[in-house]
């Protein structure tokens, strides 16, 4: 497949326009001008950039790109990324948060829908609320998550023995949402990455918060968007698991 | 002790005035006008508030305080803060970045001085620089620190063996100093709480990284300067001890 | 009434949500969870909070609140206020712009319909425009506004013996709309507070200009507001008039 | 004279170049190339153009200028006074701040030496504070002050009965540093032009304010900026006494 | 014509108010109320104004005015262009962006339209694109603009023997829109002025350029404005040719 | 030689850290980490990579890098530059305004010292000024400097024969110093670029200026920078001479 007919098919599908977002979204490196396979990756790393090309891509997607709205001098790790991937071709698509809100592959519907969520609505901005089919205890819910993720979680019980029915999800880094979850009255809010400043947050407004990683809240994005790219031009792809433990 | 006497000694022996802090540093909350004892904890919360009001004190040092640069409603958790200050005739005094980059009682030079640091300099804007008096093995060195805050530290051996004799120290939230660390030649950071986003960072540039914890590296402060008042003073003091885990 | 019922019906009567103010509009102290008796008030002091909690009131609607868009310490006047307030359990709910702009209960429109304005318009950004029935002198004019105010006007009658017939309407501080309003062709502007920079704009552009005072011409909004959520909610209610002469 | 050389003068004694100030400061309509008379005026107005040209002057020394950090299109009022002043050969020579703020000719230090107060020192950004020789009562302060303009003053007793020593002085519009003098532990602030929204101010911290008038505390500096030119230069000038009663 | 009328129409015709423009558009200067002859002129200079004044003219249209949005000082060579403009009583009418832009009078399309381009649309925010009837070589197509200038154009011929068929236009100085004109699919940009900074974008990107000069290619606009006036008032115009060779 | 040992003497030499400027000043591009061939140019471009890796360069020394302060998509043109010197281990160091500004080797020092100025001073931020031993015409100046440059100079003769004496130098594109020119005494000013929009300035403020090309003014700094460093360091060198008569 030409590079540019799958950059603009994602621009597209991503509508990567419409987001104002400091990570340059988009095509970031452009490697050979045709894909035969892809490797999916949630960070740009030398690791990955290194574990793609070893998997005979010539595309990677991933959820965090390499600039972050301002230049880089192409010296030390950046040069190093660059050169593994000028030097094999391999081109980096990066979609940060328009993959955390898309409709249909966006890493909250995904695990929205993996969690069985009905009624759902968008919110937080890029994130996702809605009800459980029925009401879980927390604990009960934790584990879900873990089976979902593989990893265990952090929760943290503001609700005081309040169950989970009502919930919220934000990928990534999303305790700045406690109080928007409260406000909206959720009574539990899933997000991936924990922080200090907001640790009082859950428990002064009485919200469960469970914590499953910044990392493994954003796999789900970057699979289904492959999947996707397999199911419109039938190229084989790849996803590169490579935890940060954060 | 007259509270606006104690007032005016801490802005001074602070120098809150010198500092663009978007923490609102000095008094926040004015209570009883006397000051006959003490509390000192990290942060501010429903808790903490009501453990120093327990304590009989009614004066307590944070170092992170009630406001972060935006006028708060008085509702919800803010109102109930507010009045059981308010009720209890407490006075909160914050001091955020003037506490971490005081060169007496800021939590850096406190860690460096436990440490044993030698050929100290300011760095990081707020933190810390030096030597160890000899190189320790990045473990034996985790456990220095496990030793000083009491609690298990997050190791990022980026340095790929290399031992620990030149350190960083940055209290609280300091993973994004970890490519100034490598451009002084350091070999090794030690800070509070890690962030997903600086994770390749230690591994890239070869920098071993020692998370301890925001709260816990955050703990030498208030602790530090509430001694430091009694000294002045003779008013008694205590700690509160009401770590977040994170 | 439940307090939130009453502050979720002003959030949207007032439509908080759609003005950008640099007052903080919406309820800004929570007191008492019920709420059986307001009063309304132009300014926030300490003697409007004292006289309003005299007079049983549970929640005050003020036109200036608390704050102004940047974090107050909680020590002075500003300690006083909160404490009178919380100790009795005195909800404040502020509207500015809001109750400035009001095409029911606003202080421009309440002063246009008690002039008798015709074919009246939005103008100003907040205010009001319209014609008198049939043109007065500059001098019956004032003394309508002075019957309608109680207090004497200072009128700078820079129409140059021009009637008054198309007139602009703005509460408070309106003097920088005098060249907005000779733009619109209107031959007299009635607004609240004169400003010294603005003096020679009537003059020179010739517009006959009536201050009828700031406080005086922000009474209209709160009672009006008052009397609204009688109407909804059956409770009673108390202007407490405190002006300024300003 | 040479107006270049006048300029030159005045651009070196009032340290334009050291205000970064919204009004424009210096000269800003340049007319006859030699200048052999002066007028002095705290307002730039139709009504100040022509009396300057009337009274033979060539240059005009004014408080507030023509411009306010932003294009005045050439229509209307602006246009005429332009015309005005081109049409006579008149040059404009505006000094806001730098005229405020001065230590020989600003409108503060010539109060505070009228008033005889002693141990002065710059306060307020642009104004003074100093001691009365002894303490007076507020209403017999007032009266000296009044004295001094020929003007009544509108009086606020915050000070609650308090006499007048320690005294603060801002020229204009200096009702929001009322805050500040409370801080600086000042009785009583003088300053020109009153304010609604900081009515309550002097009340609550307990502060006398005493407004004499934008206008009336704003004639000194041109004044003996034109005497001092006189006394450099050997040139007549006259003020233009015209008030706005603001 | 009455000042006042055409104005108005003028305003409403180019929808100044449309346009955030650095350039104050709209009537700069006020002269004669009655408007009886009009110059158009791309600059406003000395010289330009003198020429409309000679040539009876008392309304002068401009497509670069006075004023780029900050206050300029009258003096030197402002104050001896408003002294010549306002002693004739010489309006001056500015637009510049509007006059860019303008679907009937805009400069870009009424060189599109002298080229004969079909398809066309608006881009480069002010400019347009379209196709030549049939591909011309960048000799043949820099020859037909030179025609309809009577300037020799600068050639950079970027496209490397590409001939010109998908055509951009941006009036004045649009250097900085090589690379958009690239991602647009165009294969030719014409514009004003060359910039030294944009030199490499024409080559690297597979661009052919042809600058026409600032100047040249801004005569259209002015002078279909003027004409337009006379359709629509009857009025006399004169275009004053004042090239600067940039 | 060391790429470090190199770069850090170059930093420190050229006081990279004290100008904050927009084009991203020092190493740009890290290439092998042994120097042992200098190539200087003006640009960087595809054409001057590609010539100093043919010239067996391994760092290239120019005056406008790649990045000039917001981040590039590694595609399309940026792409084929990072890997034209990635794929050669070229290194690229850019110095813009610290090779303008110089005392040693800049722009304009080397100019005013090709031109036998005396007693030179600095102004235009980064340019000169001086006096010429004795008047000149201009005429004969433009001569002068075109035996400097190689190349023809467009001349501005604003002075309206005033000879050349009192000289401004700004290299690149300084047409916006003009005014700052006039205002400091000068008679002329040399500069690069030209630009339309002050094409006026240089007839009505009675100014020769005189435009020797961007590129022409710009050739000095990176020479004589390149010869500095083999005086250091040994290193052979060579310009590259890639002019784009703009």
């Amino acid at each position: 497949v030409p590079l540019a007919d799958l950059t603009s098919w994602l621009d597209s599908y991503l509508k990567i326009a419409d987001f104002k977002d400091w990570s340059n979204n988009g095509l970031q490196v452009e490697g050979n001008s045709a894909v035969t396979r892809i490797a999916a990756s949630v960070d740009t790393s030398q690791r990955s950039i290194e574990d793609a090309v070893a998997s005979g891509a010539n595309l990677m997607l991933v959820h965090h790109g390499l600039f972050w709205n301002k230049p880089l001098m192409v010296t030390g790790p950046h040069r190093r990324r660059l050169q593994a991937a000028l030097d094999a071709g391999l081109s980096i698509y990066a979609a940060h948060l328009p993959l955390d809100a898309h409709p249909e592959v966006g890493n909250n519907v995904m695990m929205a829908s993996a969690l069985s969520l009905q009624h759902t609505a968008p919110a937080f901005g890029i994130g996702q609320m809605g009800e459980l089919p029925y009401e879980l205890t927390l604990q009960d819910f934790a584990e879900r998550v873990q089976k979902l993720t593989g990893e265990i979680c952090l929760v943290h019980g503001g609700g005081g023995g309040t169950g989970v029915h009502k919930l919220g999800i934000v990928s990534g880094s999303g305790a700045g949402y406690i109080e928007e979850a409260a406000r909206l009255g959720l009574d539990t809010l899933l997000t991936g990455e924990p922080e200090h400043k907001h640790f009082h947050d859950a428990f002064e407004l009485g919200l469960n918060v469970v914590y499953a990683g910044h990392y493994e809240t954003e796999v789900f994005g970057v699979r289904a968007l492959a999947a996707r790219i397999e199911e419109q031009f039938g190229l084989p792809w790849q996803f590169l698991h490579l935890p940060t433990g954060l």
